[in-house]
């Protein structure tokens, strides 16, 4: 057995980037180096560059300690992503073929994917293919995404740094709109990131403390949502106050399951997964609050920002975006499979996390919602069970290293 | 003349609120009581506020050297804003004749007053009235604005914090945009504020260096927009790349003055000084690409979060507002009116700014615009010279004081 090992990894980032991301790479790629790899693989835009031969050895790369600690404050995937969704074994046996020989040619038993849901799917795929073809390919994978949304673990990484970008943004137009005083008052509606899982909306609730009352009105899409309900709290909010903001998720929808966005525009694209594309949510939010109290509004999207503003990341969610792609590296090093990293929650005062394993079958397609006895009965905000859940999350500061004015990044070449 | 000091100081804020604005004020607070003045009293909500009889006693709100600093670096108008327009004293004699009511009685004999423009013409309007009734108060002006649009200054406070923030964006979302490959190519819009100046979409440029190419178009109100000489540069770009990234002033117009903006929304609101509201420029350039080249598009307007990021300030500029709030009440202190402090660059390399004070009659009501000279010929991008201008501005990192994770402010209880 120990003779077959050929000792080299091969690593790929794939879904939505984040502002850890690249941590989680650094993770994997210096406990490969740490632990006698060979050599550590790159695959560029994940799967689908793998496919078309595209990849590079990563040592040729991150050649110095300094370019280490600039790959992790590095927003979005270094080595490119992809949304590619790999067709069941029965279904193209080819590309399982293609993939396994390629990996054979690269000598490579560890095979490591950075991402999420439709990620876990991929490590999912290609380890029962290995088990079925008995092939000593060791498949993991490491989390990752901005949503939070990944069953068996307590969060991602990634959530952490996006939390904080979007507590510190809501405390900063808080205070923004407080400044100007308008006749009929005025309404600052941000529409944050979240198809079907509301963990970044809620992070607006994080703004919340000594020095700033938060949001008024917090919506995530896993509860219905009701316009009439939300114009009446509106309304009655107007009387009591000069400025109204309110956070709401791209994916909120009525009871018939429409979302509200679809309101705005009928038809709207769908991605590779066949999601459908969001946006527009607080737009029509502000258009119709207008149209009921005329008043002033404002619409912010935070759109990519909240998922690439790594010059305010968390040090907690990058140092542990760091240690759960080690603890990949780690899993399929002692000949382990199927397998995905997790953050545990060992300890909540003080916050402690482990880094664990868990069977990627359970994880893979399985979308973990924010738990109803976290939102409010009306639905229009989260408890502080949220907030105690998610404030050990977005401790620390990552700062950037700053060049000439602005973030330094790596680059690669 | 010595006996008739009163001693006391008035200052307050008005316009669109920027993430140094409270350092000026901070320095105007800091000095005053340093030079001895009795009481430094904050309008609420500028002019506007003062004529209602709304001030506080600084004094009683800013107790400690923390809270001075986190006044520096807290965003929006610590005292509330305004955008009151003065009438013209042959209009309204009676306002001008209340609001020195009420300053007598509050024994000030210096008034600041933070602003921009429409502030200036507010110092302009007062210290005439002082000259004509032969009141001994002085009035001066403390530069603030993103838009760097005020004249005989080389840049305004405020302007490279908002600069840096854009820069940083920037530079993360083309990061972000690198991630994924598209068939057709992906477009990103970013619309920055400005009205009739392109300073602020300009600091897109800043962007550039050797880990990121920046935008590759970016256009300013200064120069008319051609929307066929637009599709025909984005057309050759996808010929070359799959990721491109335009940059916008939100007051982008054709050669016969119509705002882009305005093709997509017929009907937009006005506000107090009969500007036109600005916004969907992104959007509606999105909407022509996708018809025009099938390619993938994404809008982001930068919004309010361009003028209140705090937690990314420039260095540079918190302390050049600290400085030109210090030097308006050195200026009153002196006998002088009808000023504002300046800022002036006395050295390019290396960086260095005197602060210089001006007549306010120059500067109300005049638009400082992007030289031509810094626009490139066809107008889709800015020169280097504008960069070397604006380089030195976004200099140093102004990190917030953290508490719980989130930059913390102070507030007005």
């Amino acid at each position: 057995m120990k003779d077959k090992i050929k000792r080299n990894v091969i690593v790929g980032q794939s879904g939505g980037p984040t502002a850890a991301i690249n941590s989680s790479l650094a993770g994997v790629y210096r406990t490969a180096i740490d632990r006698g790899y060979n050599r550590v693989f790159g695959m560029l835009h994940g799967v689908q560059g793998l496919l078309e031969g595209r990849y590079i050895d990563l040592s040729e790369h991150i050649k110095t300690g300094l370019d280490q600690e600039l790959l992790k404050r590095t927003p979005s995937a270094y080595l490119g992503s992809c949304r590619y969704k790999l067709p069941g074994i029965n279904e193209d046996k080819a590309v399982y073929e293609k993939i396994f020989e390629i990996l054979d040619d690269l000598q490579v038993d560890c095979f490591i994917y950075i991402g999420g849901n439709d990620s876990m799917d991929t490590i999912k795929k290609l380890s029962d293919y290995a088990i079925v073809t008995g092939s000593e390919i060791r498949f993991v994978g490491c989390p990752k995404t901005i949503d939070n949304d990944l069953a068996l673990t307590d969060h991602t990484p990634g959530y952490g740094s996006a939390a904080k970008y979007i507590g510190t943004s809501v405390k900063e137009v808080i205070r923004d709109g407080w400044s100007l005083e308008t006749a009929k008052g005025q309404i600052l509606v941000m529409e944050i990131m979240g198809r079907n899982a509301g963990w970044l909306t809620a992070a607006a609730a994080l703004a919340r403390g000594t020095d700033n009352p938060g949001p008024d009105l917090i919506y995530l899409p896993e509860v219905p949502f009701d316009m009439n309900a939300f114009l009446e709290k509106v309304g009655a909010l107007l009387k009591q106050k000069n400025n109204i903001m309110v956070a709401v998720s791209e994916g909120i929808h009525d009871d018939k399951g429409t979302f509200i966005c679809e309101y705005a525009a009928a038809d709207k694209a769908v991605d590779a997964f066949g999601h459908k594309q969001m946006g527009g949510t607080a737009t029509y939010l502000c258009s119709v609050c207008e149209e009921t109290f005329g008043c002033k509004t404002r619409a912010i999207e935070l759109s990519t920002l909240q998922r690439c503003a790594a010059h305010l990341a968390s040090q907690t969610d990058v140092d542990e975006a760091f240690a759960s792609g080690a603890k990949a590296v780690e899993a399929a090093l002692s000949g382990r499979t199927a397998l995905m990293a997790t953050l545990n929650r060992a300890s909540q005062d003080p916050y402690r996390c482990e880094i664990g394993l868990a069977d990627v079958h359970y994880i893979s397609n399985v979308e973990r919602l924010v738990p109803r006895e976290w939102i409010t009965e009306d639905g229009s905000d989260v408890t502080e069970d949220f907030v105690r859940y998610a404030r050990p999350l977005i401790q620390g500061e990552s700062w950037p290293v700053m060049e000439n004015g602005l973030p330094k990044h790596l680059v690669l070449e």
